[in-house]
């Protein structure tokens, strides 16, 4: 006879434990409660249900209690609800949403996978408008089904983390009219302020309003009233801030919790209570880099966390592994990808750490070939060790092949050395001969070796506005079609017979297209005898990304006589 | 006063060493020698001119000597050969092409970079049949302009090594009539046997002639005539069947050769003259795995070198990485990438390693976004220790990511249990929550703790034809789409009902559509008292895609009622 084991919630982590747990045993018992209509679908994929990707709704949805007796002989519960645990007599006490009874279960082992929910402020006003959120498949039913049947035209979207801005593609891909609302001063945080300039074009291009740094104060009929008291009218809001534990169970029963509001686990995903396991977005994890613990609400370290917890009932142990956050996301035409810390991170935790970054703009494949894009990067690494801390990218091509391959490093406590040596795929169709990684290796490891000084994008603006000395080695032409209006032209291929008119006393701040030329330009003046030159990194292409971005929003004066985005 | 460098060979290697010699230094002389009229093109994107997808021929020329005066200061001297080294008194002697003169030129330092060239063997009748090679942009050119003036309709290509290859594709996407003549029984030999049956498949199906195991025996006119006497009738030939490195002038300058015919290098890519360095396809690189001296001409370990070459030069002490050979190959609309050691290579050099393997087919994104497609994958590593030794990928999507995560991996000495864990960027338009690679750790760790069986697909005719018993786990409706002749179908869903039809004394070979149901029956009925049930591993997909291309070339009876590639 076999053990019983009851599970608490039937999506990602519930039903991979469920299964890793059958292939261990064929005699236990296995009870997965589900309160909602569906088991195991696929969260992430909800947004594309709105522009029709995913067609019908029902492709969300991956298995079906049928097929989970069948398959796997586990018994899947659906619309049945674990509201008690009686920890005393390892029961649990269930509550059938289409009975409205309620019955006790008992369990030899019994793990927690009920995930994390929406956060709904409770706003005044709220109740004027029709509001929705995204966690599962019938809300994303009901959320569409409202826009049809009421032929709604605009919609708020409320909040610029991943969720928001997926919402907002595919609704704006349907072709509705999108407002999308940030309290922030940028759209998602794991991209550093400047990469993400990037994204707030794009949505900007496609049409998508985009109000930054506005948190909303409250709601009138068909009004979204912000706290600048600018009005939005829209006939419906989607609420996307973030989500939070789905805790409350546990903590009724007496259970720990952690401080971010999470369930407390241990290294084997037991809470306090040894016959109880908690995973997914419900706990916390370890982070790789912090050595804290964190909230990382992604599907991946969910779905080992359902491993780990299969393995750990049947007498393999499995410690947690700790995380640094792997993610992507595609903006339109845009793609975009991020690992481990970034400068949000580091300022909002006053993690303390000496740092330094590369930030670069490189094509993504051999420049001749047709489908070539620049793809713009940025790597954090720790000073003076190199350690890396994190990266970013940013482009309509392979932006997540360079971050796994980073990500991947970083597992193995990598240094930008490693980098420059990394041995990668190439063909034309595919990269370049010197991969972007390789590259950002190249460049740390010159920075650390003090072999240059840098400016970012972000700090150009405050030096024009001080009469700094820039100097655009870009060739006369691309120098016509669009230039810093303070900045001289000295051609990269002049530069040595022009030195005279390039001052030895001052700081002078050397720019080109993306950094390389500029980069040469640099070592060239240094070389001869040159001692303040300081490259900008981005380039003009980085620098028109973040500008063109910033004066739009902040009605600032432009700092170029044009925004050159090839 | 500066050094006076002088560089042979102007390409991929020769420039980049040339650039980065500049970044360190403004004063010395740098002397670049290219024979032919080009530098600094990119030979890799050499086949793609061929299509127009690079059109037109001039943008395969990066650089000029223009712009490397005027942007490096560094002289290239193009349509000038280096035929001799006088080695006592550090001269090189130059052959003008334009004017038949020779003239000396001295260094302190000289750099070959001459690459290698395509071998052509001096087979009977070769001259009565125009014949060409594609090494740089005026072969490129000739072969073109040769088939536009001649209004070519049909081409043999002779070797199916990745220039064949390309070459073969791009001319094909041109609309012209391609035979492939390969004399070994697979082409693109950095995948196995059962992984390029996709391939075989790809090219056959985009209307190439494949001709396998047809080693060439001579030429008549407008006749290649094939060891077997088969008789090929074409217009011209492109002879593609590998490259020897051009070390002639090195050798008749008394520099040491290595066993393989490359120049002969130490860990700072000095000759046995401290004042001759060489790089590029010219020189052996020392193999990460094997630990020993290996040909891999690929452009990204050429570029480390030509980097290393300059530091060192420069007195930054930089030794010469080990590598793996990294590569990649886009085959009409799929993808192939791999890395490290096959079994080809495991093989042919009688490694003795002892390694198991990995093959499985999985969905490259989450299964319901509608550009997911089926990634066929293979994972080699040592067995007992579990150190990955090679990967090879094969689909439409991005497999080239998949290989770059295990190279970077591997640099780190990684093993199955390290891939496991690896964090990789998770959204539905990119991959799956649990990727392919941490799937390939999982499967290659089970094995290693001997919890199931497998067989590979090429294993599967032999024991089929020993009447050995076969279950088919997919369901009904999938099985009567197409099925093994003699698989008995029992899908999943019934196996638990159906195991009295499951002899226990026998051994059962279970497989599914891509081995991941039959893996969960595997476990079940092993969970249930069966001692001797054995997965097929790959599945019935990658079995169709094996055995179809089998049947065809090899005129056998087909083990299938029909073939399934969806």
């Amino acid at each position: 006879m076999g053990k019983k084991i009851v599970i608490v919630g039937g999506v990602a982590g519930g039903a991979s434990a469920a299964a890793r747990l059958r292939r261990h045993s064929e005699k236990d018992q296995i009870i997965m409660f589900e309160k909602g209509p569906h088991v195991s679908f696929s969260n992430c994929a909800l947004p594309y249900h709105l522009s029709r990707t995913v067609e019908p709704a029902g492709k969300l949805v991956l298995m079906n209690p049928e097929k989970f007796l069948k398959q796997y002989n586990i018994i899947a519960r659906v619309n049945e609800e674990v509201v008690a645990i009686d920890r005393t007599n390892k029961k649990v006490k269930v509550y059938q949403h289409s009975t409205g009874k309620t019955y006790e279960e008992s369990y030899d082992k019994l793990i927690l996978s009920p995930g994390a929910k929406p956060i709904v402020p409770q706003l005044e006003g709220l109740d004027t408008i029709p509001t929705f959120t995204v966690r599962n498949v019938a809300d994303i039913i009901k959320l569409r089904s409202h826009i049809e049947q009421n032929k709604v035209k605009t919609i708020t979207v409320i909040g610029g983390g991943y969720i928001g801005i997926e919402v907002a593609e595919n609704l704006r891909e349907a072709g509705y009219d999108i407002t999308l609302v940030e309290g922030e001063k940028q759209i998602l945080r794991p991209f550093d302020e400047e990469m993400v300039q990037v994204f707030h074009k794009v949505l900007t291009d496609h049409g998508v309003q985009l109000l930054l740094g506005s948190p909303v104060s409250h709601f009138e009929a068909r009004t979204v009233i912000l706290a600048s008291g600018e009005k939005i009218p829209t006939e419906m809001v989607v609420m996307a801030i973030g989500v939070r534990p789905e805790s409350k169970l546990a903590q009724e029963a007496g259970l720990e919790m952690s401080p971010t509001g999470a369930i407390a686990v241990n290294e084997s995903y037991q809470t306090i209570d040894d016959d109880i396991y908690a995973i997914g977005d419900a706990i916390d994890v370890n982070h790789l880099l912090t050595g804290e613990k964190a909230r990382l609400t992604l599907a991946g370290p969910a779905q080992k966390a359902a491993r780990a917890v299969a393995d750990n009932i049947n007498g393999i142990e499995i410690k947690a592994s700790a995380y640094m956050g792997s993610s992507a996301i595609k903006v339109f035409e845009y793609n975009g990808a991020s690992t481990g810390l970034n400068e949000n991170i580091i300022k909002a935790q006053k993690l303390g750490l000496y740092y330094d970054k590369v930030h670069f703009i490189l094509n993504d494949k051999v420049g001749i070939m047709p489908d070539s894009n620049p793809l713009h990067f940025k790597l954090l690494f720790e000073v003076p060790t190199g350690r890396i801390l994190g990266a970013q990218a940013i482009g309509k091509g392979d932006v997540d092949k360079r971050i796994d391959v980073i990500a991947t490093a970083m597992k193995f406590n990598a240094t930008v050395y490693d980098l420059k040596d990394l041995e990668l795929c190439y063909a034309p169709p595919f990269g370049t001969a010197k991969d972007i990684v390789n590259y950002a290796g190249y460049i740390a490891s010159n920075l650390l070796a003090g072999d240059f000084k840098q400016v970012t994008v972000d700090q150009v603006r405050p030096l024009l506005e001080q009469n700094q000395i820039f100097i655009d080695v870009r060739e006369v032409g691309e120098y016509e079609r669009g230039h810093l209006e303070k900045a001289k032209n000295i051609p990269l291929s002049e530069l040595r017979q022009r030195t005279q008119e390039i001052p030895k006393d001052k700081p002078v701040y050397i720019h080109c297209r993306t950094g390389q030329r500029s980069y040469n330009a640099v070592l060239a003046l240094q070389n001869l005898g040159y001692t303040n030159v300081v490259n900008v990194t981005g380039g003009f292409l980085g620098l028109s990304f973040y500008e063109y971005f910033k004066d739009q929003v902040e009605q600032r004066k432009p700092i170029m006589t044009a925004y050159n985005f090839n």
